[in-house]
């Protein structure tokens, strides 16, 4: 076969499976695997297995008979329905629900993905790779499609925007949670197009911290976020998602505290009480001081350190010795943020989540804590330290003077020039466009060429080794020796991606999130923010869909209905840019150097009361901007309410049918006659009634009423006659 | 029948409709009451007719069979059900159904009050009281239930806090709506027990304007506001109408610009563009702004007024010329709330809404603003006005001079004492005390004595008028004149309950949120304001419920699932509490002369951080809140899921019983042989095959896979064999 064919085809193949064994305990390997296997054929997957890398094996594996996957589809259509997810079941016939809605390809992997690994109590195999007995299991990853790569990367790297039907694609391969990635990053970028063009004119007309620009920027982060809010239910809809994140997945490490019976299913769960976590996650604010202090500290010595050298330092080397701090930044802190988020991460495992949602909800809220920080701090250290109070503070910076003083040729390099030092009012620009620019680009480079150096750097390691192997005596063959000619291309092909990194859509929203970030906090500095941000966005999208396709696994195709966590990121960003632009403006309206002319005449109640009111109009605007947006209706609102309509006429119809049958009283009413009525009178008198019968009887029928009513209603204002008195 | 026996028995009458019909045109009222009975007759009701008032009848309805009536409550359930309100389907057996799940009295008169009102089209009799063709029809309502009433009051008063179970039956009896209310006022006052025990204890021990009491008051605020938003979710459940807020309820005057058929539906629909309405709504903000001006301005009036006759007046009858602004205020004020509420009402038809919920929200909303100036700015004018600037505004009060320039000796009394003159600190307390105690007393003597005085005189007017009626020559005889004499003593009193005004629960409900206000805003002023509310709300409480017994008629119940926009003022006064409370105590401090003594040396900048400081500690004190809230399981939520997991279960059984049949894998993987696969290989190399079949063919069932996995398992790092080639 040769290599294009390769990759032509996937063989029907549904999940490569990566079995790893350790070298010494082949035996329990052996036997772990037949029961792999067993698992596989016991929820209707067929197995195939082929030599892996060194020390693993390939399991292929697809589903049997399509029979039993439509089985499972109808399965989780029922669940969805019953969640709400669904406005209506679906048929009861398997057959007929596939051919209303057939399958597509996302849906197809993430069932069989989950009759993988779901437990057997559910109805799965129960493997959980990498975990428990079954840590042997390595990955458990589907083909790429490369043909459908191909195309994807050709027709996006060939068009500016991209329309919705780009995305219901990449939903109907990579399923709906990277397609809500994509989906925010193409609003996103699509938005920009406002501010970008809004922020060049700014940049050449209004000059610097422009106030108009402040509030066009707010107001647009607004209607932004809102917006978003407003497009995720719509695409929600469109995809057939919306309340999915309802449906709750049990978190396998959780553990429980006790079990009880459940008073409501009568099942044996295990209970973790709700106050012991909310102690639990008290610890979160210790953590999150602990974290903002560290990496405050570090920030601020680098910051400190620099602007000695650069502001204060005039001995040698200056140009050089001013890197110092970036060099300690760059080392230090990816340590540092390392060791913080795997704190992070063990903090979340010890608030011991029930589900997967509120596990990575508490995990992305710390995650976004230590991102702030390392992402915003500088400039905020810059924006509103170093400018209000920077004439106090340079002149303890000589603290710092140990960094240079071997390099100094006279103490008095080392010493502040006293009164005439100024802030230098164009750091802060600087900074952000370091920020908004270079760090924009190195970013997007490292993405798309680390992983590349890392697989090239993997692939010459693993030669080597097998060279020395083979140098050694050849114990260690090519795994490819044994492969069947006709499927040597293609293994090498599956052995390549098995080597592949797992891609996480979460960074990723990360990195927009504190994008966007940028343009609402500090965007007023530099109003070309948008530009640089719309052109990095264009390259971001194309360059995601390339590691995709490239440089990842193929990822398992989940749900969702939001962005989830990072929504609230975002309108937290939004809400603090309302203080941030409000403060800039007011601090640097008159080119860095406040209202009157200098820093240290800013006066602090002007201040204060701007960013109040800032703020509290944000409130108020933001208000009319939601109230507004929930107006707009869309196709998908539009879509579920049509279902929903056709759902409850069903229904309706259903269950209301027998009561037409009914009488209705208008027939009772028509035969009763004068005779009749005193009949019933004589009866009455005649035996014992109740009062209610006597009250009821005296009129029967509508039109004895409505006689009775003409009499009473004539004789209103006619003396009381006795003629009236008897008929009543 | 006696009088008491009167009050024992309703007869089984279900609604009395007042038809009132003008001298002049007899016949159509006749036609018009013809055509009344027939339709409450279309509709099952039987009738009967009594004379009335002074040109009215009396229209006794009830529900002619049991049979019709169960299919109307089973219409209606179906519909909740479908609306989501009911987790499972009411049972197809109309009499199973009600068996189940008993109609209960609250229940019962809806459905039968919406069978006399709902649209034709909608299974009604269309009877609108008041409004187009049946303008005649005065009021529709339900009779007392005498022995109940006094039960219900006997049991209030002679207890200190009401139970859950009260408050079911009042919902049984009343409806949700009002039940909702009760259950607001009685969490609140238990509530209050809070802030009254700690108010005294400040009052005796912290001196004025206590920063410890103004914390703890926010936060009480806050706990209590969020926990009745958890509290209304878990009524809601326990009375089966959570999510009833969603069934839309047409308005009746709901004027449509063009007409379309609906895509969804099918239906021809009046459509109202969004775009005109968000318009008109924008005319909110003059009115807003108007209508503050215009109180705001009578309001500064009547406080200048009394400030200048206070304070700088020192001429004769002081004592009784200081009464001059509350002159003007209580006779001007009611009436330009009247025109502003009559303004805010025809600006919110104007806004032309669909639904009533919609509607109600909108005018709610007005007439929050309305009441937020007239309750709350005299205050504002005192703490935030006239103590930080009165040196600067008194002198100039002398343009009121002109209010007492006749009672003056001299100009000289009528002159500001000159820099002597000083802030008078008491004025802030008392006016809160005011506010909090003699407001509250008036207000609820107000409710109690006025219907009963205004009862009183409406009857004593009528008997007047029937008395000159007589001595002119008897042409309008007495409407108990025709009345058989053992229905005489009930129809009396039938009569009376006519008379009766309608109750309106959202009054109620707004003055327990403006109550709530004072404590929030400016309880910190006086801290026994808990203490007084805690009395007032006992008494409140039960002269409520004797004012819906006695002074009005029967409210007809309606089902709610909250208290509506009511909730939104609430924490609208809870967020505005952080602020006035943080700026109160800092203003006043030092016994009401800012923290340095004197008012003029307050700090604008330290004034402005303390607000900003209280407003964002306070937003991350109520997101802690709300998160361990929603923590809370209730005994609501519990039944609620215990429901939803049973009608889940039972669905899935129902929908999954058909996929158990499917064959399972493992079957088909055991009886294979060896023989059989190379019989099989034979075949597949004879006929021409796909790549896919070649791939899948080598290994059929798992266990050839697990043994081939085997082999590859154990000859990794042993060298190749031609053996091990063969056997793949």
């Amino acid at each position: 076969m040769a290599k294009s064919q390769a990759l032509q085809t996937n063989l029907d193949i549904d999940y490569v499976i990566v079995y790893r064994f350790a070298k010494k305990e082949k035996t329990k390997a052996i036997a772990q695997f037949e029961k792999l296997v067993e698992a596989l054929s016991s929820v209707g997957l067929q197995t195939e297995v082929r030599n892996g890398d060194s020390h693993s094996v390939l399991l292929f594996a697809r589903v049997a008979s399509d029979e039993h996957l439509y089985g499972e589809v109808y399965r989780s259509r029922v669940r969805d329905w019953i969640h709400g997810v669904r406005a209506a079941a679906p048929p009861k016939e398997t057959r007929d629900a596939l051919d209303a809605e057939p399958l597509y390809e996302a849906e197809r992997l993430r069932i069989i993905y989950q009759l993988i690994t779901n437990p057997i109590s559910e109805g799965g195999a129960g493997i959980t790779p990498k975990e428990g007995e079954w840590k042997n299991v390595e990955s458990i990853f589907a083909l790429h499609d490369h043909a459908y790569n191909k195309d994807w990367i050709r027709k996006w790297t060939s068009s500016y925007f991209l329309k919705t039907e780009d995305l219901d694609e990449i939903r109907n391969r990579l399923g709906e949670k990277i397609a809500f990635y994509f989906a925010f990053t193409q609003s996103y970028f699509t938005f920009l197009v406002f501010p970008a063009v809004f922020g060049a004119a700014a940049w050449l007309f209004f000059g610097h911290f422009s106030a108009l620009y402040g509030i066009v920027s707010c107001l647009w982060c607004t209607v932004f976020t809102e917006w978003w809010k407003h497009q995720e239910v719509d695409l929600g809809v469109r995809w057939g998602v919306r309340g999915v994140s309802r449906i709750e997945h049990k978190r396998k490490n959780f553990k429980h505290e006790h079990i009880t019976t459940d008073p409501i299913t009568g099942e044996k769960v295990g209970i973790f009480p709700v106050k012991v976590r909310l102690q639990r996650q008290l610890l979160q604010v210790p953590f999150a001081l602990a974290a903002a202090s560290l990496l405050g500290a570090l920030i601020a010595t680098c910051f400190g350190i620099e602007v000695f050298i650069s502001e204060v330092y005039s001995g040698p080397l200056k140009t050089v010795l001013v890197f110092i701090p970036t060099g300690i930044l760059t080392t230090t802190m990816p340590v540092l943020t390392g060791l913080l988020t795997k704190f992070a991460t063990q903090l979340t495992d010890y608030e011991n989540y029930e589900t997967h949602a509120a596990y990575e909800t508490a995990l992305t809220q710390k995650i976004f804590v230590l991102n702030f920080i390392t992402s915003y701090l500088p400039i905020f250290l810059t924006a509103f330290i170093y400018v209000p109070f920077g004439n106090i503070i340079v002149p303890y910076l000589d603290v710092f003077s140990l960094t240079v003083r071997p390099f100094a040729e006279h103490e008095k390099q080392l010493q502040a020039p006293g009164t005439s030092w100024t802030i230098n009012p164009d750091r802060l620009r600087k900074q952000v466009i370091y920020f908004t620019v270079t760090a924009q680009i190195v970013n997007l480079g490292m993405e798309l060429i680390v992983p590349y150096l890392k697989r090239r750097g993997f692939s010459k390691l693993k030669q080597m080794q097998s060279e020395r192997a083979a140098r050694n005596g050849g114990t260690s063959p090519a795994p490819s020796i044994n492969d069947p000619p006709e499927d040597a291309a293609f293994l090498k092909r599956v052995r390549e991606e098995a080597d592949l990194a797992v891609y996480d859509v979460t960074a990723d929203l990360r990195e927009m999130v504190l994008q966007f970030g940028y343009l609402s906090l500090f965007s007023v500095v530099w109003p070309l923010t948008g530009v640089s941000f719309l052109i990095n966005d264009w390259l971001e999208l194309r360059a995601d869909a390339i590691k995709i396709c490239v440089e990842m696994q193929r990822p398992t195709p989940w749900r969702a209905d939001t962005i989830g966590p990072w929504l609230d990121s975002l309108s937290f960003l939004t809400w603090l840019g309302s203080i941030t632009t409000a403060a800039l403006v007011y601090l640097f309206s008159n080119d860095g150097l406040g209202p009157d002319g200098t820093p240290s005449s800013i006066c602090a109640w002007a201040l204060l009361l701007t960013i109040f009111l800032s703020e509290h109009v944000f409130f108020v605007v933001r208000f009319g901007i939601r109230i507004a947006i929930s107006k707009l209706s869309s196709p998908g609102l539009q879509k579920e309410h049509r279902e929903r309509f056709l759902v409850r006429k069903q229904y309706f119809e259903e269950n209301l049918q027998d009561l037409q049958k009914l009488p209705k009283m208008k027939e009772i009413g028509e035969e009763i006659t004068r005779e009749s009525l005193e009949e019933d009178a004589r009866k009455s008198s005649l035996r014992e009634s109740t009062a209610e019968e006597r009250f009821w009887g005296r009129q029967r029928g509508w039109k004895e009423t409505a006689s009775v009513g003409k009499d009473l209603i004539q004789r209103a204002d006619v003396e009381t006659s006795v003629e009236g008195k008897k008929e009543l």
